[in-house]
Parts: structure tokens; sequence; C-alpha cells
């Protein structure tokens, strides 16, 4: 019997779904309410290869979640709403207190409200979004992914800092990661792909999105990835600088005269390719302007390979030797630009050859770039984060 | 004919110096005065095998010089001060103006007092001992080497960060590095011991002292370095932290009530292997520690080599192939089980194969610690600035 679970992904003022058929991992309809609580509402759903939009008024998550779940019905997608067995949630921070996907049950609520902490954007609005549909669907079995439960395999060495070790105890300051839902569907992804492993199997995943990281995966264990605290840390990003000399902090403190706050802010928000390109925080913009010879764009593309170079040796020379590299996420799945600067910094030292043809018309699509002489197999791989929250969902509400 | 040549090095409080016979660097004396206009002043002479001590009032850098210079005669180590024909003189911050040694100069010093923004503890305190040197020894040639001169080879999308692009061009923010006369020492020294190059040997040179940063040399060219715009980032030290995720910095304040210069303090004096450990900044301390079974000093040891391991493995892949790495000053030099810890490490995946004895009792000496059978030369190699500046300041003497 065929069963239909939702992944729900809930921001502050949005809220992304997707609803599958289990098993058989079936996408049936996808959207997003967005401009949720602000004004001009818009309502997305996709369905039969049909997109569908509204614009109204969606004051709360709650009226959000009345809409997305009347959308599937009116759409003939849901005969009843009881059709739902499972809903799976994202959140965003889990702690030292999440090793996997969790059934959402009061107690592991009350563990991601005490996280807010750690994610005060973040978790707040996953909650929100988990209780509007819980308050709509009661009976399901509402679970939760968490996109820091991926990396929780790394060794203490990897994720304690180099700081007064009570920071770590007594105030949870250590590296987390983030993406790692993402993560672990792209290595796992590999891993089918090439038909090895997880055992023995050594992989680099690189999500590349607006906000972006890199995992080494061995054996099918997280074993480092680039953010760190927070998601400011590691390579540099859309609008964020990732890892700088802290003490810059200070300087431009004095220099700028502003508050540390609003150096921090401005290293998640004015920074990366939007900083350096002056032009845009969109990797598209910044290839057509390396296209009219831009040469603050160039250097903004050869920074960004520069960071993930070195992010890349580090993780390979700690793989100790590297299967399979995949590029995923917004930038890594669309831009060939990218990926050939890339990937032209890593040949050399890792024996790297690939198709630039293919590579450079390869736009969201699952394929291999690498050729058979590549010591290293390097693959687009479009993530799937959906699919792993609801196939955790499916497999949390079957083992009830 | 011979001649005298000083290499100075000063310090806000200090005063260290080494006299050269040249040609032929042979080191005649050495010394430090410590404790300068503080009390109870300390001045160390060496020379011939003996090595004199005497605790007196050293109000200020001019009086430290006349010290040096009359123990210098007195000890008739010269016979007249005209011999030193030339005074190197170490300056820590070069900024984007010098890429090598140069002569003292008027111009020179401007620039040198106009960079004590990006080094207000150093730079005054160098030129300090230089006004001091040059008032007694108004005919010898007085030359400035720098320690991020040897850094100045680096490319833009290694040494811009990415920060809104103005902060480079109108504020100086840019990774400059430090240590780079020895860096440069130690690397032209690998190529002397192996034979090679410089052209087509690739180096690794891991500094590890207190402060401590690791460079890439590629054809004798610095192309990388773990230090940033100040000396607090890369690499884990005796109290610094090196890199981190920059928004610790305001979440710290928050939780600790302090202010941003005081987290930043905290970063850069009570971190690193003090702040893990709990014991002590100190190398040795935390090698006892371990032969006790300490957990956590066994952890900070781990940390450390996880985050050499992390840089070494960047440089790595962006060096193409290694062919040497060298360990020097006092924690390189000194320290057998960090320089395990490290390589063993590296190892797996540069096949670094060394003698584990060897290594064990090695101690501020210079010798290969790898066997015929690694594909990497590694190398503890004492570090000797003094000579780089010497050598540089007679170089410049000849030429005028």
């Amino acid at each position: 019997m065929s069963h239909k679970v939702l992944a729900v992904n809930a921001g502050s003022s949005s809220l992304k779904f997707q609803l599958f058929e289990m098993p058989g991992d079936v996408v049936l309809a996808s959207g997003i309410v967005e401009r949720i609580g602000i004004n001009d509402g818009i309502f997305t759903i996709k369905f039969n290869g049909k997109k569908v939009s509204d614009t109204l008024d969606i004051p709360n998550h709650s009226v959000a979640v009345e809409l997305v779940l009347k959308g599937l019905v009116d759409n003939n997608i849901l005969t009843d709403l009881s059709e739902v067995v499972a809903v799976g949630h994202r959140v965003v921070h889990g702690g030292e207190n999440f090793k996997g996907s969790v059934f959402a049950s009061e107690e592991n609520i009350a563990v991601v409200e005490d996280l807010a902490d750690l994610a005060p954007l973040h978790n707040p609005a996953n909650l929100v979004g988990y209780h509007a549909f819980k308050e709509a669907l009661p009976k399901a079995t509402h679970t939760l992914s968490f996109d820091t439960a991926f990396h929780q395999t790394m060794k203490p060495e990897v994720y304690v800092y180099p700081l007064p070790y009570e920071y770590y105890t007594d105030l949870n300051v250590r590296r987390y990661g983030m993406h790692g839902i993402s993560h672990q569907y792209v290595s796992n992804r590999l891993s089918e792909l090439e038909g090895k492993g997880p055992e023995g199997f050594n992989v680099i995943t690189l999500h590349l999105g607006n906000g972006a990281s890199i995992s080494a995966v061995k054996d099918g264990v997280c074993i480092n990835t680039s953010m760190g605290f927070t998601p400011l840390a590691g390579i540099m990003m859309g609008t964020r600088t990732g890892d700088v000399d802290p003490a810059i902090v200070t300087y431009l403190m004095r220099k700028l005269d502003k508050t540390a706050e609003e150096i921090i802010d401005i290293f998640n928000k004015k920074s990366g390719m939007l900083g350096v390109s002056g032009l845009s925080s969109d990797a598209r913009d910044i290839e057509n302007a390396i296209a009219e010879g831009n040469e603050r764009a160039i250097l903004t593309r050869d920074i960004y390979a520069q960071r993930v170079l070195q992010v890349v040796g580090g993780y390979a020379l700690q793989l100790g030797h590297v299967d399979a590299i995949a590029f995923t996420a917004g930038v890594g799945e669309n831009d060939g630009g990218i990926r050939e600067a890339v990937l032209e910094l890593l040949g050399p030292g890792l024996n790297i050859q690939f198709d630039k043809e293919l590579n450079a018309k390869t736009r969201g699509k699952e394929i291999k770039i690498s050729t058979s002489e590549s010591d290293v197999a390097v693959w687009v791989v479009p993530t799937n984060e959906e699919l792993v929250i609801a196939t955790d969902a499916y497999s949390i509400h079957n083992s009830k």
C-alpha cells in the first residue's frame, strides 16, 4: 500500500513543501509559500508539469499551511488529508542532541526550542511551521530532520576550537556544520552512482549555493565540514566571507566606527562574491561580468576557487585519498564556470581530468564530468534534501 | 677584508642582537637586553662559549644600545665601533611597500612609521631600536628587513579577503603573513640541503613557535602563508586561536558580557594550547601532561596536529606536489611529540615515511628525519633570521 509523505522547510516568512508517494520516492507535488506575514503573499504549487501561482494575503504560517493543504486537495493530488501519514520537518540546528532524524515528541520539540540560542533566526521559524502543520494534520507522524545531524560524527579534534575549553563545555561553542541533509544525500548518491562503498569510499561533497560548504565523507560518515559554529565560516559565499582573520573585526570597528554586530553583519551580508565584485552575490552575474572582461569579477572567481582549493586540499589529506567529488546546490549544479575554475586548480594535485565541454553545458543534471583517465570521479549531483526528509519521516512512521 | 655586521631585533622592552663577521657568516657574539624601561633590567651577552649576565637599571633603548656596544668592546669582540660597517634591523610590518630588505633611508623610515597602524605594538618599537643604534653608529649602513616581505609574492586571489573590496584598497586589509624572514631562510636552506632548485622545488615550511605559521614555497617564491591580516590567523598557537568562525566574536560578547576588544584579546592571549589544555601555552608542559595521560593535553595536541594537517593539505594541493617540508622555531625544532603527531596525520596522504626514534631524540639540530622510502623529504631546520638580516645588511652595504 502506498502512502503520502510531506517534506517541509519553514522559514520565518516562507514555507517550502514537497509531497511524495512512498515507497517509491515519487514526487506528487511541490511548492512554496512566500512573504508570509508581510504583504502580497505568494503561493506557488507545481504538479503534473503544471505550475500555479496566486498572490494573496497570508498573515501567518497557519494560513500558509491551510493554503498548501487546500491546494493539494483542490487539485486532486490528495482526496483526503488523512492520506498524509507523515510530515518531515527540516530543522536547522540540532546541536549535539540530534545525530539523525527523530520523531517530533514533546521532549524533542522542547530541545529544539532550547537550541534557538544557536540558530536564533531559524529554529524558531522551523517550529512555527511544525506547529501549524501539527495542528492541521494531528494524526500524521511528524518528524524532525536536522541540518547539523550528519556532521555529528566528526571527532573532537575536528570540532573543538582552539579557544578556552569551557566555551565548548559551558557555552556550546564548537564546529557544528550545516547543509548536512544535502551532504548526506549527495555522498550517498555518489556511492550509488559509482557502485562503491560506502565502506572504503572517500568522498568530498561541495554544496555551493548562496550559502556554501564542503564536507569530507569516509565510509559514509562525515569526518569534516567547512561551516563552523555558524554558517559564516568556511569558504567564500554569495555574501559571506567564510573564514577570515578574526582580528579584522576589531580593526574594522575602529576604522569604520561600527559595532561588532555591524561588522559581523557586513561579513554575513555584504561580503563574499558581492563584496569582492561590487556587483552581485549571484554567481550568474559574476559569470556575465567575467565574459565582459570585468577584472573584479575575475578576481572574485579566482578567490572563490582558491578558497575551495584550500579546503578540498585539507580534506583530501585528511581522507588520505579521494575517490570522488560532487558539485551540488545552486552554484554547484548550474555554474560551469565556477566548476571549471575549481577543477583547473584541483586538477594537477589530485590528477583530475574532466570534459570541459560537457562541464560547460551541464546545468542541474546528474552527470559525471570527469573522464576515464581521471584519478577522481567528478560528478554534478542535484541535491534532494526533501527526499531525505521524507524518507526519514516515512521510515520513522513505519517503525512506530 | 672582513667586516662586522650587527643584526638587531628591537621590541618595546627588549633588544636582541647578533654580531657577525662577514663574509663567512661567523657569529662573534649574541645577546639580549631585557626589561628596558621597567626595572631590574638584564643584559646578557654570549661569546666564545661564555655567557655573561648583568642586572642593572636600563631606562631606555639608548642606554641598552650603549650597553651592547660597550659589552662588545670591553670583551674585546670589537676593538673599535667603526669596525661595524652595517646594522640590519628587523621590522615586523612592511605592508605592501617592502618586498625585500632595504637601506634605512629617511623616506623608508617614514614609510615604516606610517605602517604602525598595521603593527601598532611592533613597528614603533622596531624604530626606537633603529634610532638608538643610528645615533650610536652614525657611519654604519643601517638596513631594514621585514617579516612580511617574503610573502609579498602571493597572488591577489591568495591575499585579498572575501570582504568588500574597498577594505583592501582603502583600509589595507589583506593577508600579509609573518615570520617571512624565517620562512625565507628555511626554504632556501631546504633547497641547499636537498641539493635542488629553487626552480621546480616545492616546499612547505612549518614555523612552529609560540606564534606559528606555515608557508608554501614554489620555485623559491612564497605562494601562500597561514597568518593573515594579523598574526592571530592561521593555525593554532601557544595562546592564539588561529582561524575561527568570526561570528564567535559577537556570540561570546553577548554570553560573557565583554567588548569585542576583550574577546579578540582572549583569542590572542588565552586560547590555543593554553585555552584547550587549561594548563600552559608551552608545548613542553603539554608533552609532560600527555605523558601522564591528561586527556585535555591529548586533545590539545590532536587539535594542533589536525589544524596543521588542514593547512598543509591546502598548500600541498596548491603546490601540486610537495618535495620537502621542514619544521622550525621553538616547537618545530624541539618538540618531537608534536612533530610525530603532525607526521602521523600527513603520512598516509603524502606518503611520508620517517624515523620515529630519530625524530623523538632530535632537538634544535639540522637533520633529515624522513627515510629513503618517503615521497617527501622531512627536515628539522633551526631557523636563523639573524643571518638573513645580517647577510642582507652586508649586501646592501657593499652595493652602496
